[in-house]
């Protein structure tokens, strides 16, 4: 169904990979990507501790990738030159031409040079791109957007962030901050963000907000099984309550994701119609509500977005779910490649590099 | 201070011309723009009468590029082979590839082959594209965004339309809609729009929509302007009546620009988050009322849309005003030629054609 090639192990010797990296607030994700596309291989996943500081992140990220190197070299019996080099995916904002973390609340870092750390830590050229832009990248070369030209990725998790892929290339904008569908405001006078203004998608449609308009409403829902599935600590639900509900058959819950589907339906048509995609990838927790979210989520877009828009648009669930940052690291890190070695900073010219 | 230099005459033989025809559904204009860039020459404005039919409409702009022509021709001192062609804008949805026009409300045709008709009576190989392409185009090419990379339009009459230049291309999106950001949900509880959903952009903003804005509450504004600007016929307020009101200082109608000017500074900020630009062009009647809407409109947009984004992002009102979609229209056909003689239709290949 995928289209993807499962890791199967072969012994030819021409086989290149790139070593994709996925850095997020919670968890480190490594993973080997072969250079000619196939899923991540060696994924290994450990927690990023990020109050242990920079340097500690980075030296943990190298030991994930040594085995990972390691691991792939044996099962496909190839030496470390099979391994062309290092893409890594980080929250934002960031400068790609100098590869520097310029900021990331989450992590804690300020003008933090990511990149060529890790880089010369490695001692493998490397590549810095935005974290959900990785992930829409990873979906389109390899997950549910195969083979379109132009692409949308919405994430719904903590927060809700999003990218685009045009002509089969990530597009940035004049500032890298294309994409940014979280903070769209699809109601002026609505509900508080994080942010600090009113209405924005996210404040209705992120994980936690969800979790939190469920439990707004429950007392005048009370055959509702929510507080059941959390013994009856109200503060327990989340996100995952809902939609495991709602799989349930739990009516509210249903109602629950029934308004988020129109809410985010409005954000995703106004995506529609401004970029007018052959595909939009909904990914992250929320798809674990499965056609309980998103039959209600295409007919809200239907109703808003310009039919001949909707008719060329297929909204999809994410297929790579927690590799998609590794496989859409790896992608850019490819990507450089055609470009020219001016995209990617090469340690193995600098006298400090480990190789 | 626009940098487009003035219409004056050359004799020299060596220039050559391309014929903008921008269709609207009130008025017809046509002008000839330098191939190298310069503002629009010898521009006509007729009206479109559109209810004497498609080919009254063909017949009529015929009539109007010929005399454009004749005009250039003589001021110039060039001949009939100074001119390449024929760049057409017109209100859609189109096809490009055919150069249809496959509905349009305002003028009611239904897959009207425009460009070829057109092409076929004036002798000329002939692009089409969309009206709100087309002036955003023009703004890219000879107006506000000369020389940037990413640039959006927004048009604000009758409607509320849009327009993305990416990488100094008009950017189409998989079937012709990207760039629309008049009915982008910035309400989804909002106020009822022509289109039949609520809280559109254009049902707050549009010039009748300021309008209606204006006169709902006028009588709790007793010191206002705005009745003695009409003899007191409520019902003639226009936009354009609301900006006079305001740059003569009426508070009123201050108030109601900027309440308009923080809900358009949402819809504005909700195109800077997802498509990054460097110019956004504000065109229209809306220009009318300056810094009136400018200035609030600028604060709308900072306070919204994320600072990395907006500090890149100049936000201007249009230059070519009435001529954008002449410039525009001419420049798609300019861009035709770099691409390859297939984007253009050429009728000196055709039997049928009239040279």
């Amino acid at each position: 169904m995928s289209g993807i090639p499962s890791g199967t192990p072969s012994g030819s010797p021409s086989e290149r990979f790139i070593v994709g990296v996925d850095i997020g607030g919670t968890n480190l994700v490594v993973g080997a990507v072969p250079v000619d596309g196939g899923a991540a291989q060696a994924v290994r996943t450990r927690p990023t501790e990020p109050h242990r500081g920079g340097r500690f992140v980075v030296g943990r990220v190298a030991r994930m990738v040594e085995k990972v190197i390691d691991e792939v070299s044996e099962a496909h019996g190839v030496g470390r030159e099979a391994f062309l080099g290092l893409g890594i995916g980080s929250p934002g904002p960031l400068d790609r031409d100098t590869g520097t973390v310029i900021e990331t609340p989450n992590l804690g870092w300020q003008n933090f040079p990511l990149r060529d750390l890790l880089s010369t830590e490695v001692g493998l050229p490397a590549t810095l791109d935005n974290d959900a832009n990785c992930a829409t990248y990873g979906e389109w070369w390899q997950g549910a957007g195969r083979g379109v030209s132009t692409l949308a990725g919405v994430t719904i998790g903590t927060g809700v962030g999003g990218g685009l892929v045009i002509d089969g290339r990530i597009f940035h904008g004049a500032s890298d901050v294309a994409g940014e569908i979280g903070h769209m405001t699809i109601n002026f006078e609505g509900r508080r963000c994080r942010c600090g203004n009113y209405g924005c998608l996210e404040a209705y449609v992120s994980g936690p907000n969800i979790a939190a308009r469920a439990v707004e409403g429950i007392d005048l829902n009370p055959d509702s099984i929510l507080p059941d599935l959390v013994g009856g600590e109200l503060d327990r639900i989340t996100a995952a309550t809902v939609y495991e509900a709602a799989v349930r058959g739990d009516a509210y819950a249903d109602e629950v994701l029934s308004e988020t589907a129109k809410i985010l339906g409005a954000g995703i048509a106004n995506l529609i119609n401004l970029v007018n995609p052959e595909v939009v990838v909904v990914a992250g927790g929320v798809t674990k509500a499965g056609e309980h979210l998103l039959r209600p989520l295409r007919a809200a877009v239907r109703k808003r977005a310009f039919r001949s828009a909707v008719d060329v648009c297929r909204i999809l669930p994410a297929e790579l779910d927690a590799t998609a940052g590794v496989v859409g690291a790896a992608g850019v890190f490819r990507s450089s490649l055609a470009d020219g070695p001016a995209r990617a900073r090469r340690p193995l010219d600098d006298a400090s590099s480990v190789p």
